[in-house]
């Protein structure tokens, strides 16, 4: 009944579980690095492509972009303007190819009232809707041969609707029918050093259980018909987790063996962590994939006479 | 494309164009009034039973409540109270009959960010939410051998979502297959005198056309397969209506056919009239229909052993 | 004990009162005019230099700078940039001369929970504060060698604070002394035309009794010790004005003399009329003010070795 | 610069740090107990009563009442009601005695945008304000001839404003005159126990240095020149804290000696944990507190022939 959905799960911390070294050899995995050192932007791409190797990952078969950018925790426009232009490139890699013009429906899930949670629904405040316009007026309304309709939705908590968000946006697709579902969500970390600089994109959609979190419906390809791509920032950390890696710390390094630390914790199931700028932090991050998005969606379509 | 639906949709008021008396006699039409004189409640219901009838009052056919509370508008809690009650009375009336556990699902039309449009969501904040306790935990839960299951929604509006209220609606419905719907809107009178205190309970949903607005897509039985209760109470003037009405009143009687006054004002259109305490009156209607809501959802249950 | 404060204090309406020509020739009165054609702003200063002239015109001696933007409403970020440019420009010729640093405090009136009236709290969202990071760690912090102290106040509307919005501004003038006092506020145009497309700038700050509202108590600097700068934009028209000055208009052109429109619509008093999609444009206007601001905050900052 | 104010300032907590039984029998300090059976409502008086008490207790002379309801939590409106009256009835001790009237100014401490931080906001949001109207038409508006005068005030946090708390309180309370200061704030628990179940009621205001935050000026009677009565409920948790308790746990008993947890969890400083379910729990417990503010002004007036 809880709001928001705490996981950890990021890729690149599931990565860290593995020993140095190893994920690069692993058969089936596959990871580019890339670092843009002007604008201090790290990228990580692994490629899980086989079956056997979701399994040793505890990921499904798919691409997992992770963009490192401490900048994003920082209150400077023409750098976030910068973050947006590279998160929209690796949102157009992700995106079906061809000159078809694509319906994308884009789900900001969270709780808008818990600032934390409140990520998705901020970056949908800022988008560029456009599928009705181009419903009613045709895509000369933008003066576009070419012209990609944006429509959004903000699905609520379950606490609030009585619903599982899978539900309602089942039901969404099935109505108005998108090429493409793009799914945000505010993510946990396992690390506070990960906090508002990390942004995910991956196109496996998210999973039941692949965190510590109970959301019991997936909003993949396999469930809902469309290609789902997941963004997330994580701007919290589980409070069981990072006493239990703390813990693990002070003690000798089979300590691993010794507790489950939501044992240990009772009283920290159900509490997050978080830092005290969060408002200023959410509101910032949201604008910056908003932008983004927005940028990802002029970019793929096309104007008369170009 | 614009956000919130201007109309003059009171019935009460569709009424009134009809000559004195003439309504009461109509055939397929009957007229039911009370007056609750210790709280100041008058309710009228109008039952519109043949085609012919409802081709002659421009409404489909169906049963139509207005409660007339002038004391809506007053900070007065215990009053509110009365009026909750009263409302969840007719509710329950208009509700399918028999010993069946519902499923109701509660849809909070309108923009939440323009204060006037905001009743929908705002009711729809301070419901008892109950249908994934129910489903989780069973009727148990509740210490109920028959509870009724409530969901809500909050689709907004198409400028930011760019789809029609009546598609997500309808997706929704299609996945959770609830028993009934009901609809909360703020609306638009004719006239100021009844701004924020008269409520409109009807059981044949919203049509399109049926105001002045441009609402396409209709949210009735005929189009979703489920009964659908349409609450709604006017928080705003459209103001090229009441422009128009003015000058009549300044002009001689026969008026009516020289002019339209949207024609007349083409600079109001889309522009409309409201209080300057709206925030305060919304709030405090808001919270009395959730609460008659919530009352008549409860009455609904049976308590083990009762 | 209403909100927001309708007035028709647009001194260019103030000024078409008076009959064409007339103004530019009046004894105190001077005007400058300037169009940018590239950007279709037009600004018009009126220099109400003596008392005579305060009198013939009902606005106190000081400078009233107009800027006309039609594409204020228009969802245009790179054209938003130019007007805050532009504004930024008005707003530092209105500024104290000279090489000495600024501490300014930035106000926002009116109740952000009524959307026509949000425009003041919105603009203060959006600045960027400095006076307590340059108090703790000195011009250094932002590697500034003069640089102005920026602080900023919502002090809400007397329904909810029970306090006039004088006596609250009045008491953090005396506690943090600034040098000046800018007061942004939502106003009331008398016609749709201006609606939400002008910026009014003032150095005479804020006059009670001069518009219709009943704000009894100035910020002035007679009042409050420090020059207060007044910038507004008209979001809303007063419900009885717009009717009165619709019927002047079907009826003769002595019409003037036989009615007060305040009289003849008592049931209009308190009520405003604005535009639906009155939320998107008031978050654009609002930031477009915002950045105008933190533009001439920082060009009047100079940056060590420059 | 961080937003809210991370402190462990509940008195109940202070006392535990003196072992067992000590506390009692401290010279200048007093004990009250109460237990509320029906309610499950528990009240400790503390009575801090000579100088040497204070430096002992690490707290200024005055009374500190905790109010322990574990159903503070829960979201049943009629067991919060007796809270509501169980709070007003503490306040009312605390006000000053006599028949005069009072005017009470009511400053909800925090910020809004941060759910656990939105408390004092909140709380202000749901109170009955008087001032204006007692000002304008007499206690005759009321139908009393004794009738206190509230106003309220939501200064915003630093960061946003860019002058201290105290400095805006400071200022309205020099130019409104109150007789009488009640501040509302959010406050950090050391154990996640008393979290949204604790209300913490003192006469000594809010002091500098009394918890782990950095607010420097105190709003107490000394620095007001009115008594200042401080609510607070604790939301959160410091994070760095609660690392370090549990690390205590597992540790060796004398590991208090060993380290200080926030030099050990540099990475925690500014973090702070809550509940996912804060948004509910603050509306909730935030209404219960207006209520009881409002029972405790209503019953200090005094109807006409009564």
């Amino acid at each position: 009944m809880g709001n928001f959905q705490v996981r950890t799960d990021l890729a690149l911390e599931a990565r860290e579980g593995i020993t140095e070294g190893e994920c690069g050899e692993l058969r089936g995995v596959r990871v580019e690095e890339d670092y843009d050192e002007e604008h201090d932007i790290r990228i990580t791409k692994v490629f899980i492509e086989t079956r056997n190797a979701a399994k040793l990952m505890g990921k499904p078969v798919g691409i997992y972009v992770t963009m490192e950018a401490p900048g994003l925790v920082e209150p400077d426009d023409d750098y976030h303007r910068e973050i947006s232009e590279s998160f929209a490139a690796q949102l157009l890699q992700l995106l079906p190819e061809g000159d078809r013009e694509l319906s994308v429906l884009v789900v900001g899930l969270g709780n808008r009232e818990v600032t934390a949670d409140a990520l998705g629904p901020q970056v949908v405040d800022n988008l560029c809707i456009t599928r009705h316009v181009v419903k009613e007026f045709g895509k000369a309304a933008y003066n576009c041969s070419k012209m990609n309709q944006v429509s959004s939705l903000e699905p609520g908590v379950m606490a609030k609707t009585g619903m599982e968000t899978a539900e309602i946006i089942g039901g969404v697709v099935l109505q108005t029918k998108p090429d493409i579902l793009i799914v945000i969500d505010a993510l946990a970390a396992r690390s506070t050093k990960r906090l508002n600089r990390t942004i995910q994109i991956t196109n496996t959609g998210i999973q039941p259980g692949s965190g510590v979190g109970n959301h019991r419906n997936a909003l993949t390809e396999e469930v809902l018909g469309i290609p789902v791509i997941a963004v997330g920032v994580p701007t919290v950390v589980d409070a069981a987790t990072i006493v239990g890696d703390a813990l693990k710390k002070w003690m000798d390094e089979d300590a691993d063996d010794k507790f489950d630390s939501r044992l240990a914790f009772a009283e920290l199931n159900n509490m997050y962590m978080t830092g005290k700028d969060i408002d200023a932090v959410v509101k910032r991050v949201s604008y910056t994939l908003s932008e983004g998005i927005n940028i990802a969606m002029e970019k793929n379509s096309v104007v008369y006479g170009s």
